[in-house]
């Protein structure tokens, strides 16, 4: 398979550009940069040492069979050059990371808002469109959030994407509807998620173009077996308040002996995965594409979920590493249940890493091994909303 | 009041300004006239020969107690223009007309989607963070559409922004859910009045900001009592297969004997307001604000509805003009029944024009009267999808 992974340079983009490419799929990645100059603008850095993409790719295309190729494109701004390599590429899916991936950064200030909704809205609908325009079969696989639902719970699991409900209709009595499961966003990132669905809905229904949306839980750990191939190939570890996850900063913070930070009750129940997991769902996802293209595939991409507070503790007795409880810088519940359908990817044959397994494994691996690059002055959120 | 009317150089913008101004509001116009370029663009011109705005404003500052100011800023590249002029002008209300608003256009090819999507969404969320930055406690009025909820009915009357639904829970039962009306847009224009709700949504959840939606049916008519007043105050009058709308073009094509266009069977079934009444509920949300920013408040702005074919039928009668069924060039039902709430603005008093009424005057009174202006070469919709 021929496959365009855009943002694959990014923390998910670029292990998923490597698994596929071993999956034997021609690969080739497009992006723009954009999360490391964004590391720059924060005056920030992954606590692992990144090579840059130039690097990577001399180096895997010496050491693999299957050569990946990088293009530097601005998929906000520079339409016809998509437009361009879509159409010499002739990709059988595009891979779509290409959005700027952070709540906190979302609400940090006007700016970065405006450069979140600008940049993931117009990106997304800018690729829609060249897929039109290409007039390719193209299946689209792209990477959403649990997050659009927000976190208010009526006691039943959260559905794959789609709700039945009934509607109380004069005449007819209760009649039976299929929607769109409800999005209630919890900042200005995980509103551009909202709006990519809505988006999709309307290119599946009046294009037909095959669509499959991932709505991911959280995603933790760093390397995946072949960013583990070479040094060069190690993945980023963000741990700082604007991109670091919330599970990535209890690992680096237990790996330096900075107390676990929680925000507010850490009652929040949250949906998890393991990196590896990720690519491995991207991966099952372009190889199950949508039958009939009128309606989006909606995945749930999600292995166990957890209380924050609980993931804290788990952390903290295995660790010794104490517990902070801060101020919660969002409005949101301070205490929700959550509960996820995700038996579409176990179902194509997923076997998922655990928290409980590889926790440890992770602070050691990584978090410890390059915690001398650490400024702790980064971990604090400061973005409040 | 004080109310910033933005696009209130367009068909919708234009009255609204001068029917607010005569309410007793302090009116300033903001508008990047790209109407009026679009126009240009398309090589077609309003029925109506309208002045500039420079004109409009001269002759009404002249003549009437309320002057109303303009400046042309373009809310979609010019955000701290915006910024400076709400923080300047401390409006109560900002009425939000500046969207590219025409379903066709929106269609006719990939330059056109990406122009109505970045323009509009961008626009609008300039808008919304530019008055979260003001910090002021600012109404938004939005002009949105009936069109975002597309034509497929259940067989219940379209309910004003919110739904009742019930949702099978395990060990509860059928639990009572209250959710944002599903969207089912039917082109790229109509999929961006859906991305507003969501924003919209958000916005008001988030940081409190008290926002009316207005979901209109097709506006017909040309006139109100306020541009009537002097021949510098006529309003816009399209009738190309773009900005024309479906009633405007039906009076268009009587008025020069033209065979009236039907689209398919004519069996579709649209909401209708007259653009006299489009200004009076302009004025009434102005007035009749959301109490509690938490929630957004969608009132229907419809007064009919109407099967198309039935319409073509009435002005076929009252005028003799024959009327010829050609391809649908739209993706949709060929026959769909709507039925749609209004009780919120005739209970805040709305009295509305019926067409029965008001159709033949229109002909007469607009359209032969400027018939020698038309160019038929632009009836015809040429934008399929």
């Amino acid at each position: 398979m021929r496959t365009i992974v855009l943002g694959g340079d990014g923390f998910c983009g670029w292990p998923t550009a490597l698994h596929l490419s071993v999956q034997g799929h021609d690969v080739l990645i497009i992006d723009n940069l954009s999360r490391r100059k964004i590391d720059i603008e924060l005056g920030v850095e992954s606590l692992t040492p990144i090579a840059s993409i130039e690097e990577r790719l001399m180096v895997w295309n010496h050491s693999s069979n299957h050569k990946i190729n990088f293009q530097n494109i601005d998929i906000f701004s520079e339409y016809y050059s998509l437009l361009r390599v879509i159409n010499d590429f002739q990709p059988d899916n595009i891979v779509h990371f290409a959005e700027q991936r952070a709540a906190p950064y979302s609400m940090k200030n006007s700016k970065t808002k405006r450069y979140t909704v600008d940049n993931n809205i117009t990106s997304t609908h800018n690729l829609l469109t060249a897929i039109v325009e290409s007039d390719l079969d193209i299946h689209l696989v792209h990477l959403g959030t649990m997050g659009v639902y927000g976190y208010s719970s009526v006691g039943m699991k959260i559905p794959e994407g789609y709700l039945n409900v009934k509607l109380d209709v004069p005449s007819k009595g209760l009649v039976d509807q299929k929607i769109i499961y409800p999005t209630n966003p919890g900042s200005t990132y995980h509103m551009t998620k909202s709006l990519d669905q809505i988006m999709f809905a309307f290119y599946a229904k009046n294009n037909g173009i095959r669509i499959t949306d991932l709505h991911q839980g959280i995603v933790w750990g760093t390397q995946t077996p072949e960013t583990r191939l070479d040094e060069k190939f190690i993945n980023r570890f963000d741990y700082d308040g604007d991109y670091g996850t919330v599970l990535n900063r209890f690992i680096m913070q237990a790996a330096v002996n900075y107390p676990l930070t929680v925000h507010g009750t850490g009652g929040q129940t949250r949906a998890f995965i393991h990196i590896t997991d990720t690519v491995k769902c991207i991966s099952l996802a372009c190889s199950n594409p949508p039958v009939n293209g009128k309606q989006v595939m909606i995945r749930n991409q999600v292995s166990e979920t957890h209380r924050v507070r609980n993931l804290a503790e788990l952390i903290s007795n295995k660790t010794g590493v104490k517990i902070a409880y801060l101020e919660n810088p969002r409005k949101e519940a301070s205490e929700n249940d959550l509960e996820v359908e995700n038996n579409s990817f176990l179902s194509l044959g997923l076997e998922p890493t655990y928290l409980d397994e590889g926790i440890v494994e992770e602070v050691y691996e990584i978090a410890k091994k390059y915690s001398s690059r650490a400024n702790l002055k980064y971990i604090p959120c400061v973005s409040k909303w």
